[in-house]
């Protein structure tokens, strides 16, 4: 097993609170990177924090694939058009359908949902280290398959390029508060009294 | 459009960084929760960091119901034998069908995964508060659509239960590291050394 922090000592502190929310905040998609490449100690890191997210029924139905190999990362940008930059690392999260929590559920599993919870963790660790990334689901998952040899049951959900931006990292504008975030009931007057 | 953080500031320091991944490795699940009410300011910063998620061809189709009404709460509970305790705020975090990437996907959309990603940062954002939560997905989606009085295109993905822990946080022990993470390719030398 993984050894696991065992004193979270740092919650709840709110200095500690404030800077983390701003960091949530300030995470924003980066698709251009430089050439500078994701060092050994520093991809450790990156990749430790993602089996750390929740697991439904604690199936940790998921496995990843760091690829930094630089011909190894061309192949897999050939096959996925939602990959824009060249970057130095990219991660495949996949989906183990051997622990499915629902075996007959095939790609809708909540395990799914897990894999998405884990790669959201290596953005946030990776925006924390200065470096950016991008969840691209856009791929061939014949080709990717092949490409990381991966066994039958695993399949790729998301390819997540990662590296150093190539530009300063802004965050892109959201929809509206009130239309995205209802309190107690969808139709609340909270809701109905903020329209114009 | 919801206000954005335009200096991220704060990444790329090495404390920073350090502090930060030491609080996504200490997140565990949350279960059972004190009476403390979750209070009006506190719930808007750990709603305001859910549409910071990646979001998918920028859809953002993603809905939120934060619900506090004790009464409502144990409703909701009532349906959900996922929940466990009486949790003082549930989120529930809903699909926006009419937003899909893919018109004709269903529930398989990429924007699942995105919903997904703004629970996490909600869950993070909790642990970094003091507070704790736990992903639940075993609910009557029918029971939960009609307590929240939800139009027909939102459907609900993932109830959250939060609060402040009843008892000290321990994450929980993961699969070897070896299992789940692999170099370059999935049958790497690497991870066949690393074989007894």
């Amino acid at each position: 097993m993984l050894s696991q922090e065992t004193a979270p000592e740092a919650t709840g502190s709110a200095t500690t609170a404030a800077a983390f929310l701003r960091l949530l905040r300030s995470r924003a998609v980066v698709r251009r990177y430089t050439d500078e490449p994701v060092a050994d100690a520093l991809l450790a890191e990156l990749l430790d924090v993602m089996p750390t997210a929740p697991t439904a029924a604690n199936k940790q139905a998921w496995a990843f694939v760091a690829v930094r190999d630089p011909y190894a990362v061309r192949c897999l940008r050939a096959f996925a058009p939602g990959m824009i930059g060249l970057p130095p690392l990219v991660v495949a999260a996949c989906f183990d359908r051997d622990r499915a929590v629902r075996e007959d559920s095939g790609s809708q599993d909540t395990g799914l949902l897990c894999v998405a919870m884990a790669v959201q963790n290596l953005l946030l660790a990776a925006h924390a280290s200065g470096l950016g990334g991008c969840p691209v689901s856009s791929f061939s998952r014949t080709a990717v398959h092949r490409l990381l040899a991966l066994p039958h049951h695993l399949e790729p959900v998301l390819l997540v390029p990662v590296g150093h931006p190539a530009a300063p990292v802004r965050p892109s504008a959201r929809r509206d508060r009130d239309e995205v975030i209802h309190h107690d009931v969808w139709t609340s007057p909270t809701a109905a009294s903020a329209g114009p």
